[in-house]
């Protein structure tokens, strides 16, 4: 890897850690700054695609916020990143712990893949997609509870 | 875009496009052709991550096939492709549909990421994220007739 790599590669951890510190203070301006204007999401709730317009409106994110009790951790774990040119992909794992307001406390390992283009020298999520596998034995049940 | 770029964009489609015929065509070697030697994947089917030494098997790939009569369409849905330097991604939706052995008709809606590296001028998949979302209303489902 060459000097530029390394540093633009860095760069892109950075979007993805300062995405989980967005996500840890729901901080919902500062989870959207990170958001390129085509921004498209596959996300853990429906629908199948969220486009740009509700992603950019910080209140689609800040009420998801609201439903938590305290800080929401979202740690990435063990993320692969690759650049060229302008653009760039990271994939992992993230494990995600919290209290909702109910009470219920959370703990769930999901897949994240993060799709970026660089735009005026800043790198930007393009595309983003969580998600959990599901039982394919007729029960239709998402796995939840699944560790890497 | 330049020139450059569209000739860039198009053999990535093209890779997307010989993915869904390989898979049409229960053809594993085909499938396994289009893989990079390093490739991750995040499946519809558990577990959260499946790694290149059991992907590159194609007995993997065509244990799944052959839970199917006839073929398996997988058409792909409005496209997303950037491509930088010597790596690319693409997403969409992909609608699958066909008939299992038991009889059983399956017509389902997923996304789909993929990430790709061209490797001495041939573009591989070195990761692919395939999902769908769940309900987020207690019951766990993962969300099986969603439609665009």
């Amino acid at each position: 890897m060459t000097t530029r790599e390394a540093t633009d590669v860095a760069a892109v951890r950075r979007v993805i850690e300062d995405l989980a510190a967005a996500i840890y203070q729901k901080d919902a301006d500062a989870a959207v700054a990170l958001y390129d204007e085509d921004i498209v999401a596959f996300d853990l709730a429906p629908p199948l695609a969220i486009d740009a317009p509700v992603l950019h409106d910080p209140a689609h994110i800040q009420s998801w916020f609201d439903t938590w009790k305290g800080p929401i951790e979202s740690t990435p774990h063990r993320i692969e990143v690759r650049v060229g040119g302008d653009i760039a992909y990271a994939f992992g794992l993230r494990h995600m712990t919290g209290t909702k307001n109910d009470g219920t406390k959370t703990d769930l390992w999901f897949r994240a893949t993060a799709c970026l283009v660089r735009r005026d020298g800043r790198w930007k999520i393009a595309h983003m997609h969580n998600s959990v596998p599901f039982a394919m034995d007729g029960s239709r049940l998402a796995l939840l509870d699944l560790t890497p």
